[in-house]
C-alpha cells in the first residue's frame, strides 16, 4: 500500500470525523427515547475510528488503478454525505433531513463498495463493516425520529 | 467528458452544497462587522453554483486517468473540508475553528489543482477560480473573526 496515499485519504476522513468531535449529541440526544438495540455510547467513536481507517486503506488500494474512475467518484461522494450527516442530525436536530442524508450515504457507500470490489476484492471487503454500520445508523435515525417526533426540528 | 462520472461527482458536490442551504448565516452573521471588500450577499450562491459545476467537471476529466491516484485522494479530501466549513462557521459560530478548516481547505484545494494540472491542463484551470474564492473566503473568515471576537463561540 502507498502510505502517502493512505495518509491523504485519512486526512479527508479526519475532516469527516471532526464533525463527530465538534457536534456533540449532548443532552438533547441523551433524553430521546431510543430502541432497545441502540449500540452503547462508547462503541460509536471506537467503531468510527476503525471504519475511517478501513475506508482510507480501501481507497488507497483502489486509487490510481486502471478503471478506478467511477470508484473514486463514488468514494468522494460518500465521504461528503458522511461529513454532512452529523451537523444535520446533531447540529440542526433535523431527524427527517438526517434520515434523507443517511439514505444517500447508504446508497453511495453500497455503490463504492461494489465498485471497489470489482477492482480489488480486499478493498471491497474493507467496506463491508462500514455498510453494516451505516445500515444500523440509518435504522437508528429512523427509529429515533419515529419515537420522538416532537423533538425533531422542522 | 463522461457524463455519468460528472453526475456522480456533482452528487458529492450536492452534499457539500446542502450545508449552504441548511446552515443559514441568519441574523447572527448579518449583524457582524465586515470588511469593506466583503462580496455582496447574492454573489455567494451564484459563485458556489459555478464552482461546484467546475469542480465536478474537472474531476470527471481526471478520474480514471493513469497516475490519478493522488489527484483523486486530494479531491476527496478537499470536498470533505468543503462540507465541514459551513456547519462549523454558521452552525457552531466558531470562527477560529472555521479559519483552521479553511486553511486545510485552501491547502487541499491548491494540492488538488496542482495534481489535476499535471494530468489535464483544463482540469487544473477549472480549479483556479475555486482557489481564488477560497482565498477570499479565508481572508473574510479571518477578518470577521478579528473584528468580532465577542461574537465567536469558544
Amino acid at each position: 500500500m502507498d502510505w502517502i496515499l493512505f495518509l491523504i485519504f485519512l486526512a479527508g476522513c479526519g475532516a469527516a470525523a471532526t464533525t463527530g468531535a465538534m457536534f456533540d449529541p449532548g443532552e438533547w440526544y441523551d433524553r430521546l427515547d431510543k430502541p432497545s438495540w441502540t449500540p452503547p455510547k462508547w462503541l460509536f467513536p471506537v467503531a468510527w475510528t476503525f471504519l475511517y481507517l478501513a475506508m482510507a486503506a480501501a481507497a488507497a488500494r483502489v486509487a490510481g488503478e486502471i478503471g478506478s474512475g467511477y470508484a473514486m467518484a463514488l468514494y468522494a461522494t460518500q465521504l461528503a454525505f458522511n461529513t454532512l450527516w452529523t451537523p444535520v442530525f446533531f447540529g440542526l436536530k433535523r431527524m427527517a433531513a438526517g434520515f434523507v442524508v443517511l439514505v444517500c450515504l447508504w446508497l453511495s457507500v453500497a455503490a463504492t463498495m461494489w465498485s471497489f470490489w470489482l477492482i480489488d476484492s480486499w478493498a471491497g471487503l474493507l467496506f463491508v463493516p462500514y455498510l453494516v454500520w451505516v445500515t444500523v445508523a440509518g435504522a437508528l435515525n429512523f427509529s429515533v425520529w419515529q419515537r420522538n417526533p416532537q423533538a425533531s426540528a422542522a
